[in-house]
């Protein structure tokens, strides 16, 4: 009997040495063909390897942990199958399955998205609870508490699914969700920047296959789909964080050590070499233990990751957290190697400076960047400095010599400092800073004036959930208030603004303008990939021309209170032998020959004929 | 007798038909080798020219204005020499003298200043007045009168060169006078910046041998001389703007056109032409034409000038003015032909704008300014952000994220940026800013941290006269209260703060530290072209160091109003082995080993050992 017993314990322990494998599956004819498999278990490390198959064994890699082993196979010349590696130790031995699966049609070459886009950038917990028997989950610590700012409200995939065509009538063609994958934290689970899983969905926001399904239904309607992925850190809940396969894994200091968010270190040339490693290694928040991205199994771990997710969830894009908080030459290598994979792959990188230099240092091909010989590989950054100038720039009547206008001119002077001025992302507010509504305090006027002007400059528009039904927020009272619920979201919400019927009048007014100026743009290609001159505001009056070869359009912000009138011989160099333009908003026509006349706190968005 | 009128007419009116020869004199083995001589006479260009000598005429040029006759001779295998132009018309014929002297010895590769030096900028006219007996000139409109904020004082260069030793004193080692050349205005010619003939030094300041002698004394003392060359405009009184050469050769506009003084234009790929030509080409101001550096007769006759400066007075260096509003080919080519003759000749010039990149683009050899094929060849530049920090950082007591002394910290973050960090000239005021000590209200301390750091930064600092006396200023009153006169420079005074007896305790306490910090740093290789290495300011404490192979200086600003104490092992990366650090401005060691307090608003540097 105590032999039985004995035997049944070896046969139990066997059968669970293999408690996770990461990535889970792979494909058979990726670029970067070989694959570094993680299987995690009991003093794995003990046990010799083998694959069925003929599958090629092309490393394997201990740590100082046992419980860890790497396993690098090659992919190139197997076809998509199934297969299995046996694990033998002695005379003990056991089985894991794994699959190499064939790839979608032309997944290398995916398209991605551009400057002819318009993301809508929104908070799955916050924008709507499609799916009430998901909001709790047995094995997730948080529990839904809609009364707390910083609590889980239940928001989900489902959600974002069911209101997937609301979002596409405001004019977007892309969404970006912050994060979903699981995040176990006993509190602030909801933002899910510190993943206690990367390869699995937040079961409260739903299933890997609901993230899937959130993909095909964004493709059906010609839009994209873009992951915020987290590079730098994860939530001390992740499952390998109580498990460490490297000391190194993390970065660790003899006692909880903060990012000093220096982030100038980086390239200063005069930063002592402490406070850079403080930047970089510092932990961003106490519960966001900090990778070590120059460690090669984190970094191949993040790249595969990061690939996996593509090609499972067909994925458009991504948009990386606190890109320049990390490893600089480790997430350069990450970044390269996903667009090596994916030459079209577009990601966007928070890189959140107040210096432009700063800001294109960061951008692929950067010449300034150049200078310290680094080539981040990010394609595209976020011009944090015209989300500087558009946040106070409309509460400036007065145009002065540095007030007003001229704040948003001068941001597009350092244009020629990003290698690829088209491919940033432009934006008025998102998720880290105060609502516009707020910084103008539901003024519909400047509302109009700030989107106008997303909507016409060149980048890449971002849009911030629930601002076009005047939602506001203050940054000052923490972050839940600037990610409140969109009404409508949940079944017992009283008011529906996701429909017509059920937005306030002020809500459709909001909701109308910005349908309508992002609708418009969709179709503009003059605004998606034009030029831009731009002429000195006079009068705090801005005009600038978007034009190609085909087509050319005049926008006029007159952020003064006064109706201002102006002659417009002054833009001959654009006006051409335009002689008319209609304004897109209000549909008059403007003689050229004759001077403009606009009313105060307005604009006028004129395609010339 | 008609008749004999009639040819006495002819021969007076032939023996005055050149009125200016321009260069009146130049140099027989110049690496330019040729130079054009500007004749101007009443229909000189009716003349056939020649040249005795076996000299080489190798171009003649006129213009639509008969006036005005551009030789071009050359000078490489010429001895030094005196010879004669020849002009003949028909059978009446007049001669003019011309003369190729011999250079100083070493002159192509004379040393000018660099980060070694201290440079003092003086307003001559402000300073003081030498020789009384200069102060009206009849030939020159605006006379003495020192009641007017906007008058003439009388101060000269006799009074510069008096007080020769106590700028010395001070730890100067180069004078910035600010323009000597004639300003025949009517109104607010003492500044010297619109000027009537930039072949001559203002009577009311002077001769050209006095300012001769000014360089002679100044090399006697081991000093520099920087001149202060305008080439972006002249004075409406130019006798040459009263006869044009050609239309062009000032930019011309239907009615006066201000510059609209948006530098941006000159490289922002937005902007409008016309607003980039009214930047370069409209008026700096009503008074002052602006040149046409694109026109090749203007170029030419502003680099020859130029050239002629500094071997004729044998010139250290220059600064040149507004550099930015200049045609930006045209000003390249100015610059490089300078530096091309003198190959180590510094010239720093004037680029006010507000954001690094921007400035570095002006910097010769920018990567910046490659990004757009552009190099100005300029060598030096002025650090306008470190001034906007330093003109302020004082007052801000409270280190908060991005205010105190982070500001300075930040401020080198760019310092890559530059493709020659040392040679940019670091200030804190001039004579267009704000005074130091009206900014900080004559608080001592302030001042102290201020010159502390000038002194031991990169780059090569810049005094503005009369700070080192305590002198205040506010530029809201108009420019005339930052450009008072230097108490002592006129006999009339009542003290003369150029002596420490006649120095109030005050002054004497502001001039003590002055002397002290900036004749320490004359023999410290270790400053002058050392490295940096900074850390972040922690409790508005910055420290850096600078360092090389042979020593090390450590500095400590304490900008907040508390006592501040601070463990050393932050710094190891810099302390390395050495055990003291002594302070030269208290003469007191600290122990490395053992933290280090330091008052509220002040400094330390610590050299270590």
């Amino acid at each position: 009997m105590k032999k039985l017993l004995f035997s049944l314990l070896i046969s139990v322990s066997a059968f669970a040495q293999v408690d996770k494998v990461e990535p889970p599956f792979w494909w058979n004819d990726m670029t970067l063909s070989d694959v570094q498999i993680m299987f995690y278990g009991k003093n794995i490390a003990q046990n010799e390897v083998t694959v069925s198959n003929g599958i090629i064994i092309k490393g394997i890699q201990k740590t100082e942990n046992p419980n860890y082993l790497f396993v690098t196979i090659e992919t190139k010349n197997s076809p998509a199958q199934d297969f299995v590696f046996t694990f033998k130790n002695g005379k003990k031995s056991f089985t894991q399955n794994y699959s190499l699966k064939a790839r979608r049609e032309n997944s290398r070459f995916r398209k991605s998205y551009d400057s002819s886009d318009v993301i809508y950038l929104l908070m799955p917990d916050r924008f709507a609870n499609g799916n009430p028997n998901n909001d709790n989950n047995v094995a997730l610590t948080e529990k839904m508490d809609r009364s707390k700012d910083n609590g889980r409200h239940g928001g989900d995939i489902e959600g974002i699914i069911k209101n997937l065509d609301y979002i596409q009538s405001l004019g977007a063609t892309a969404v970006w969700p912050t994060p979903l994958c699981e995040d176990n934290d006993e509190r602030g689970s909801y933002h899910t920047y510190g993943q206690s899983d990367v390869y699995k969905i937040d079961a409260r926001f739903g299933t890997n296959e609901d993230y899937v399904r959130m993909s095909a239904e964004l493709h059906k309607r010609g839009m994209k789909n873009i992951m915020d992925y987290v590079t730098n850190h994860w939530g001390w809940q992740h499952w390998m964080y109580k498990d460490l396969p490297t000391h190194d894994w993390v970065h660790q200091f003899p006692e909880f050590t903060n990012s000093n968010y220096r982030m100038t270190t980086q390239f200063d040339p005069n930063a002592s070499e402490r406070d850079a490693q403080y930047c970089m290694d510092g932990w961003f928040v106490k519960s966001m233990p900090d990778l070590n991205q120059s460690n090669p199994l984190v970094l191949n771990y993040l790249t595969q990751n990061a690939i996996w997710w593509i090609e499972y969830a067909d994925l458009d894009g991504f948009r990386v957290d606190t890109y320049s908080y990390n490893d600089k030459v480790g997430i350069a290598k990450w970044t390269k190697a996903i667009t090596d994979e994916y030459p079209h792959f577009n990601i966007v990188g928070e890189v959140w400076m107040q210096d432009q230099a700063q800001m294109a240092y960061w951008q692929k091909d950067s010449k300034i960047g150049a200078i310290q010989s680094y080539n981040s590989y990010l394609p595209s950054v976020m011009d944090f400095t015209l989300y500087n100038a558009l946040e106070k720039v409309f509460n400036e009547d007065k145009g002065e010599w540095d007030k007003g206008m001229i704040r948003v001119y001068d941001n597009l002077a350092n244009d020629f400092l990003y290698p690829n001025i088209n491919n940033i992302l432009i934006f008025a507010e998102n998720h880290d800073t105060n609502r516009i509504n707020q910084a103008y305090k539901n003024d519909f006027k400047k509302y109009q004036m700030a989107m106008t002007i997303l909507a016409t400059m060149r980048g890449i528009p971002q849009l911030y959930y629930g601002s076009e039904i005047a939602m506001a927020g203050d940054k000052g009272k923490g972050d839940g208030d600037i990610r409140h619920d969109f009404p409508g979201g949940w079944n017992s919400d009283t008011n529906n603004a996701f429909t017509k019927a059920g937005r306030t009048e002020e809500q459709n007014k909001f909701y109308d303008f910005t349908a309508k100026i992002f609708n418009w743009r969709k179709t503009k290609d003059v605004i998606h990939f034009g030029k831009t001159t731009h002429y000195v505001p006079e009068n705090n009056v801005y005009v600038y021309f978007r034009y190609n070869e085909k087509e050319s359009v005049m926008v006029v912000v007159n952020n003064s209170n006064e109706k201002q009138t102006f002659k417009t011989n002054r833009f001959q160099e654009n006006l051409k032998n335009y002689k008319s333009g209609k304004d897109v908003l209000s549909d008059v026509s403007f003689d050229l020959k004759n001077d403009i006349s606009i009313e105060g706190k307005s604009v006028l968005v004129l395609e010339l004929k």
